[in-house]
């Protein structure tokens, strides 16, 4: 979920949204993201303002395309050999990045730019692309595997709702927890965290 | 969970804290929050905008202090009789309220006008001293009741990601199963949503 270079078939649009992409990233770690305005994006990407704000509205909106692009997963999850530990891994990882100041900013932009709700319907589907690929992975060597939308349930949503709303302590600890609840051996939270 | 008035003890901060709060349910009402401006909405609560200016910062961090006043609930839970009928009049409720249009924006605006995550935290406290409020009474009965961050992972959670990040049914099927889960009776996600 770290940065990555957008790389797409061809077109003219297709090179507008990687060069505006890409400014919009070095900008921000050259001058800050409060110094961020659409003019100086679009001088550094070699386009007009106006197709930026044509393809993206404002500012807000291009922040938001651009953080979900940097929540969307590099690689597909570790093979620890089974569903459990696949799981723990995939919930320590998700933790940590999520919980980053660099990943709260992201989801931050990813929700507010984003009257419409695409992008953080994208980022909830980049979740269910990794927990689909654990599941087919636990599947294959006869392992009973929860259904997707009780692993967002009982996994990813209390991570969300905590790194959104309520400050807690995310470690392992608490993500195994999680795990265990999701394959229905472990119903009480630890009283460890928060 | 709706509008309420904001009445607190004297002093010249809370009388201004509640006409500019008020100035603000009152235009967007007028004239929609796309045309809310500081300018406008002191001059409607009768202060200057450096008066605004200093104390909230900005027009998004007044509209997420108006959002979570307005997220505040009015009333204690509904007494049902048992903890399970208060958990699912309340899950009812609270999905009800909070993924209408007007939640959601106060959602929106509470989250995104919040750089400390104050205000998220509030609306957090609230859901806690709500359930907090249905466990009491429920322990009075002698009923066995889960702790507050086990409701706030299991049903709280869950009903927050799906209004933020995935559009879903959060009908009764689906509430009544959460209450399920925390009550350690129902680990399975009903077929019925999204």
């Amino acid at each position: 979920m770290s940065a990555r270079a957008t790389t797409r078939p061809g077109g003219r649009s297709a090179r507008v949204q990687q060069s505006v992409h890409q400014a919009v990233r070095d900008l921000e770690a050259e001058v800050g993201r409060d110094a961020l305005t659409v003019p100086l994006i679009a001088a550094r990407a070699g386009v007009t303002p106006s197709t930026v704000y044509r393809r993206w509205g404002d500012l807000r909106e291009l922040l938001s395309d651009v953080a979900v692009e940097r929540l969307r997963p590099d690689t597909a999850p570790a093979d620890h050999g089974g569903l459990r530990a696949d799981l723990e891994a995939w919930a320590a990882q998700f933790a940590e990045e999520m919980s980053s100041t660099a990943g709260r900013t992201y989801i931050r932009d990813a929700l507010l730019g984003d009257p419409g709700q695409g992008n953080a319907v994208r980022c909830s589907d980049y979740a269910v692309e990794q927990l689909k690929a654990i599941g087919v992975r636990a599947a294959g060597r006869g392992e009973a595997v929860p259904d997707v939308e009780t692993l967002l349930d009982v996994l990813v949503a209390p991570l969300m709702y905590r790194i959104l709303f309520r400050p807690s302590d995310l470690s392992t600890v608490y993500t195994d927890h999680l795990v265990a609840a999701a394959l229905g051996r472990g119903p009480a939270t630890p009283q460890t965290k928060s």
